[in-house]
């Protein structure tokens, strides 16, 4: 069931909390008046300060063209309450469809990005493409998150991680190790 | 509690199974008589074939230059009967303890890289490097998967991924979306 949620201003250092532990993301961009969709599972944090993501955008995708040309995206963070969209959305072609309609999610403005936020979404990354440059060879995209948004509850979402072969799996318990580690080392 | 793996090969376009879901991975490496052991959270997969991964691996890491220099690494995948050894390695710097010593793992043989698996671990990923043209501006380095050792059981294994803070999200349920879902898509 979907729910709303009230988002928080969250400090672009910290978004390794929400996509360190690998979740699959939904990219939206926005080029001259069009908008798509994207599932992703292909991303890694690079750097706090900046604070940098890269991901791979496939060169079949209709995205790859939006976030390219456009140079901005936002990374959004989907829960388990939209599951069936994750995967109905993972098999459209936003050249045939528009997704927001097809899948009755909500655009929102962002605030630094022409690229929409997706409302449903628990967590909202607004990225400018920061460097191009294994973008030809790899489809890489280098990403600078410049505002995020975050819900203020639930403080650790059910998320969908991608093994391939059509299976998820979906993130479980929480566990501290609070008294022993120094996060600084990692 | 520890158990013993039987391990098969794996085909290395297929390393996208263990590592997009995100879990934290530990690397071990080795350089004139050295070896050690890191835990890293920020990877990616890049590409199927060649099966690529992205990674980053801060310059403030005593792995950083075994690494650099041998042009090559294991990444092995620790499930949560790892979590205390996965927390340790975390908080020690090889330039002061030898990792396999002290928290009691044992190094394998590789078949093609001279770098050590990790018995203990669930899946070993034999890793060449081969693209150095990010390692200077954000430690980015991208290996090459050459050859995969896996598990025979558990098929969907319980590991660890980070989300800063001291705190693990631990791998959950397994939900499967076969009817509907057509992965070339993602």
């Amino acid at each position: 069931m979907r729910r709303r949620y009230r988002k928080i201003d969250l400090p672009v250092s910290d978004v390794r909390r929400y996509l360190e532990p690998g979740p699959i993301v939904l990219v939206s961009s926005a080029w001259r008046g069009e908008t798509n969709i994207m599932t992703m599972g292909w991303h890694t944090v690079m750097e706090f300060v900046p604070s940098l993501v890269g991901c791979v955008i496939a060169g079949s995708n209709h995205s790859f063209e939006l976030v390219r040309r456009s140079g901005e995206c936002v990374i959004n963070l989907p829960t388990t309450a939209l599951t069936e969209e994750v995967v109905g959305i993972g098999n459209a072609t936003g050249a045939a469809v528009d997704k927001f309609d097809n899948f009755k999610l909500t655009a929102d403005p962002a605030e630094r990005v022409a690229a929409p936020l997706i409302r449903e979404c628990h967590t909202h990354l607004e990225c400018k493409l920061v460097d191009r440059s294994l973008i030809e060879r790899y489809n890489f995209f280098i990403l600078e998150v410049v505002k995020a948004h975050v819900a203020a509850t639930p403080k650790y979402p059910k998320t969908l991680h991608y093994t391939g072969d059509d299976v998820f799996m979906v993130s479980g318990k929480i566990i501290s190790r609070r008294a022993q580690f120094r996060p600084e080392m990692l």
